[in-house]
């Protein structure tokens, strides 16, 4: 099964500053070869089921090892039976749909 | 690596009624033997995290099969190393912290 | 307009026990005299749209004040116009689900 | 308050085509003036917190005009009093992060 995630990890009792352990994070994602994209607010990431909640397990797991003793990630997960729909198509389908309502 | 997390399963397309679908990802909960208790904005589901997000894709599957073309999950996910915390423990310890402080 | 929301503040930056925090978001969600519940993973709250987000504001307030210099907080925010819907009635109608389909 | 956030609005009982509901927001947050950028999982927002929320409202009223009956929409919610930070900031922040640990 095809899906479609919004990742968003977060360490607790690390102080103030989190972009190191988003930094490891985004290694693991990296390494594994699945299609993604650091946003502001989020990692979109997309594959198979499996593979990107392996992915999700070991940023967990390199998170903790980098020091945090607690973390609180929250996550979109998008499946759709239909037809396969990419995170790279979602932008450009609100930019068309503006478009076409003038 | 053990896991708390909160699951909330948004079926897409399938008209405003969501409960059947929600009945449906309860049965394929109760049927894993994770502890386990819905409430009214999200499921709390605890155990080893493969087991979890076993359940969790079985759900999406469940919630597919049922008709629903689209799924859109939000999750919670609540992982540390420091000790052992269950979801049952939660709304006590606040209570508590509200007595401690008078 | 009416609204049901599951709220979950997490402070950053002051340890691992949140308790005490989340138990002074309690206080002060109480004294708007809004419905609410707190869950494991999130309180329900619910009310008049402008009322729960001021409500969703002084609870940041407070845990700033309370020494948390930065706050991730995640809602689901829930609006209908066909009927007014409680979060009190989520739990029942998905128990009602599963016994009308056996 | 200064406040920056993720907003994902998804519209139930709709079909499964939600971009010109996306589309009927991104014309809403732009006519607030607010710093915004659309994403494929959700659109950042920031600013003040009333003018932020008062957004958030005028965006549930649109999609609701637009026809649908309800909505179920997830917040990310950052406000931080040790200093301001945009979330135009964060992917160059962990880029930087990703440099200096070699």
């Amino acid at each position: 099964m095809w899906v479609s995630v919004d990742l968003c990890v977060v360490p607790l009792g690390v102080g103030l500053s989190l972009s190191s352990y988003i930094a490891a994070c985004k290694n693991v994602i990296e390494k594994t070869g699945l299609d993604y994209e650091v946003g502001p607010n989020g990692t979109a990431i997309e594959g198979d089921w499996d593979e990107v909640f392996a992915c999700i397990r070991a940023c967990h797991e390199a998170v903790h090892k980098k020091g945090a003793a607690r973390i609180y990630t929250t996550l979109k997960v998008n499946t759709r039976i239909d037809r396969k729909q990419s995170f790279r198509e979602k932008v450009p389908s609100i930019k068309f749909a503006l478009n076409s309502e003038g």
